[in-house]
Order: C-alpha cells, then structure tokens, then sequence
C-alpha cells in the first residue's frame, strides 16, 4: 500500500464494570460507536485532520488525543517507516459513561491496522489502544477497549499480558441502556471512590462476579438475577446520578435481572429477559422523567460483534 | 423408619478459598472424609455416642459439635417429634486446612435426613450444615460446607438462601494435596487477615477469580494457570505455614498451574495436568521435607461425587 490509501473502522460503545466485574468486566452496545477514518501518510507521525460528530471540542494535538496516542503506539511497535492522518467522527457523547474514549482509540488502531503491510492480531491492538489511553488520559480502561474491540461479554485478566474471553450472554437475555442528557467526568467518579473495600463487601462481590459469569455460562438465569448486583462501586456512586435509586427500583419493578451504572455513568443498564425488555426500558425513562430528566434509550442483543472495517476508501 | 433405624454417610475432605474465591469457591477432596452413623431414637433432640478416628477430644456435648448442632437445625426445621444417636468417625484431622468440622456436620445431617420420613434436598441439608458450623463454631465454613456436600469444584452465591453451583474442572486437571504434620487453627488464621483491602488488590483478586471460572468452563489452560493466583489472602497467611514459599516454587518450577493455601492451611494445593501431577508432588514434599516437615501427599480428580449414604445398617 501506498500513501494515501485509507480505510474507515468503526468501534462500538461498550458498558464497562457490568456492576460485578468493576475495571475487568465489559460489553458491547451496538447503540452508538466511533469511526476512525486512517490514510496512509510518507512522514511517520500522526496527525489528527478532524474531529466530527457528537464531540467537536477534542484536542487535535495527538499526543492529548487517544486515538493519536494509540496509532502512536502502533507505530512505534511496528517499527513502521510511514504514518497516518486520521480522521475521527464521535458518535458516543464524552462524559455519558458509554465507553468513548476506547472506542476511538479501538477504531483508530483497527483502521490503521488495515494499512499496514503486516496486520497484527486484537490482542496486539488492545495493548496499542490501552497505550493510548493510558497516555492520553491517564487512565487505559480495558473493561470498555476489550469490548468494543472483540464484542460482546468481554472479561479481561491481566494488564501487561492480558488474557480476553468472551462469554457467553444467554440468548434471552437484552441489554436495556438509558443514558440521562446530563454529563459525569470519569476522573471526578473514579476520585470518590475509597481506596479499600472492607473484607466482607470483597467477599459478597467476589460470590456475585462469579456467580454471574457461571450463570452466564450455564444460561441459569435466577443464578444471574441472584449475583448481577454491584456491593461494592455502585453504593459510593450512586448517588452522583440523579434519580438513580428510583430508576433501578423502576427496573427491577418490572423484572430486570439486575439493574446498575455503566462504566462511570451517568448511563445506567439494566439486563432483561427478551419480553420484559420494552417495559423496563419504559420503566427507567418514566423515572429519570420524573426527576425532569430526558434520556436516550436502547434495547440490544449482547454479541461478539466488535470492531469492524466499514470502508477501505 | 422406627427408633433404632441406622443410617452411615460419609462426606469428603475440601479445599476451602481455592487461591481466588475466599470463602466462596472449594473443591471435594476425597483423599479423607468423616463418617457419622445416625441412629434415630424416641426422644427428640441429638445425643453423641462416640467420637473415634484420628481426632477423638472433641466435644460430645452436641451443643458444641458441629454434626451435633447440624443435626439439631434439621431436627427444628424439620418439626420432627424423634430424635438421633450420632456416632462420629473422624478422618480429617482437625486444623489441617482440609475442611474437617465442615465434613462432620455434613455427614451427620446427610444421614440423618435419610431417616426422616419425608428427606428434603441437599439444599436444605447445605443450609442446616451452616447453621451447626455456625452455632458450634462461631463461622459456617459453606466453601467447604458446599463441596463436601454436592461434590466438585462448587460456587455459592449469597448466605441465607444460597445458590449453589458446580464448575465443571477440566478432565487433565489433578489436584495435588500436600498436608505438613503441622496443626493451624482455622481461628487464629482468619484473626490476621486486615479487615480492608486495597481497591488495586480487589480489581486483580477478581480478574483472576473471574479467569478461572471461565477457564474452567472452557478448559482454558492458559487462562487457569494466568489466574489461579490469590493476590489478597495468601500474602497474609503464607508466613504461617514454614517453607510455603519454597514449596509453592517447587510446584511451579514442575509446571503447576497454581499453588496455594488449601482453606486456612496449613495443607497446601496445586492444579497440574496429569502428567504433570506426580512431579509436582514430589517436588512439593521434597521442599517440606528439606525444611525438616514430614507430609502426606495425594493426587486426585476434582469431581461431582458429594456425600453418600455408605450403609443403611
């Protein structure tokens, strides 16, 4: 390939933590996404042409961008003589809690990826999209970049060398996600929480995360609906979501399995059975409502559907 | 049944804790087990006939016996207007990390329940087995009380109604025991354990718990031996078993997949594949003999065969 060749990927939103899995549990929610437009270029570097879509006010300077980051990294590690011009069109809203930030970076390194005379495997992706984040931000959430790069129930083990397993979600089962038009930082999230748990809560959350992946496994859905409860985060969180008991109270009324914040908020998912999906959906937009909040809302499938080329032109 | 009918059952040994799941996950170890011999009498309550085996001081008073109390909690769940003679054989010695009080009580109400005239499941047994651990001993062990009861590698989920769940093990998988001739008490191990842990701990504790489940639901080699790694408990306990850490080396410089603290210790576990197994057994009594502590050692499969009814006689 030449300068100038170009490809487009696109990266899906993702729910990090999944109330039991808190920075190594995660899933794709096809609902939004980021694409990445990445053209060859002679000089090795990045830059960053534009920045389009539901977020304009990014910095274009790469090294503070986490899709220039990422691409960096992947230079870097494949020693490449040429570089990418990138073009980056938001479609998850910064501050939502939906994964934005990885996503970019996921559908930074897919696109440039393409471009490359020797493409390397996810797994070598994921630590360039981790980079980037990490350096860009300070922190590299590999419980929303898994996700969004491989699909699906991703659960992550290990930082260095991560280890990625998909689960398996029950077919049944639909990802309910509200997100209230009101924005959280992460860092301001992630800054409140105490930095112990004490033993008995690790004990209670340890039970409900492996209870929760066992009963993904076996398809045992009161096993699911018994452990899908976050003991841990979701107390100290909670309340920085206004409403936020009163919508999981309105879910579970309606039968959700389990009800929480995805990654740092202010989105909150619940998971449902295929037929009670629409009214706990409805439920949840009725009580964010009632506190005078408007919110988007999606109903999905959980599947291994990840990063993808969307355009080689 | 009339007054005199017998009943034997025997329950297995368990590894409590399992590196990864503190307090929630063990397995049945089969290498011993206690044997208790219900008789049921006219008159309602519990009497303890004899104590023998390799622990024999322990308290007839059944009020302060695990199998007595356990015992006593199906008696009153139950409504029963007649009452059981036990007969104790112990073959887990005490203190040795090897879910010996759990394994009483289990074999007492499993015998006991097959004398009633309407036997309930393992279920309700599992709970009046925690209600004697409990009340005879201050704490109910269920990550031993629950495998000694069902069998196999087993998760429980939440306390006062627990879901129970068997994880299947990996047919190549063996467990490989090593009991010191040293005595620890279960008490005195849990009193050094902090009452918080560090946030970082908990996020790797989990990652790594979460790991070997689905590395055990996926016969995932890589990922068990990534993840059978306790992060949180063991770096507190390890200086009370001499040599732990020469033994665990010795384990992992023959290929073991994991080694740790089997329950409070101080026996210690590995995870080998078969042919793997009895290097790592030797090697692990190899490393307590050169610290001048002699040992039992066995290799068994980790499977779904629980508690019994030995005779009805």
């Amino acid at each position: 390939m030449t300068a100038g060749a170009q490809a487009v990927a696109f990266a899906p939103a993702s729910v990090g933590n999944v109330a039991v899995g808190f920075d190594v549990l995660g899933y794709s929610a096809p609902v939004a996404g980021d694409r990445v437009r990445a053209a060859r270029s002679a000089a090795r570097g990045v830059r960053i042409a534009a920045i389009t879509g539901v977020v304009s006010d990014l910095p274009v300077d790469f090294e503070r961008n986490t899709a220039g980051m990422a691409v960096a990294a992947l230079i870097e590690a494949l020693d490449l003589d040429f570089g990418f011009e990138l073009s980056i069109e938001k479609g998850i809203p910064l501050g939502s809690g939906l994964g934005g930030s990885a996503a970019s970076a996921v559908a930074a390194v897919f696109a440039a990826n393409a471009l490359v005379d020797e493409p390397v495997d996810n797994l070598q992706l994921l630590k360039f999209a981790m980079q980037g984040e990490m350096v860009a931000s300070g922190t590299a959430h590999i419980d929303n970049i898994a996700p969004s790069l491989f699909g699906g129930l991703v659960l992550s083990v290990g930082i260095d060398n991560p280890h990625i397993k998909q689960i398996p979600v029950p077919d049944i089962v639909r990802s309910v996600l509200v997100r209230p038009h009101r924005v959280l930082e992460t860092r301001g999230a992630r800054a409140i929480l105490g930095r112990t748990v004490p033993l008995s809560d690790v004990v209670w959350q340890q039970a409900n995360l492996a209870g929760f992946v066992a009963g993904c496994f076996t398809g045992d859905l009161p096993l699911i609906a018994a452990s899908l409860e976050d003991v841990m985060i979701e107390p100290q969180r909670k309340g920085l979501i206004p409403g936020f008991q009163k919508v999981k109270d309105a879910a579970m009324s309606r039968g959700a399995l389990g009800c929480s914040i995805s990654g740092a908020g202010p989105t909150m998912f619940a998971w449902a059975e295929e037929g009670k999906s629409e009214g706990v959906r409805a439920a949840m937009v009725d009580a964010f409502r009632a506190e005078g909040i408007t919110c988007d809302a999606w109903i999905t499938k959980i599947e291994p559907i990840g990063a993808s080329i969307v355009s080689d032109r």
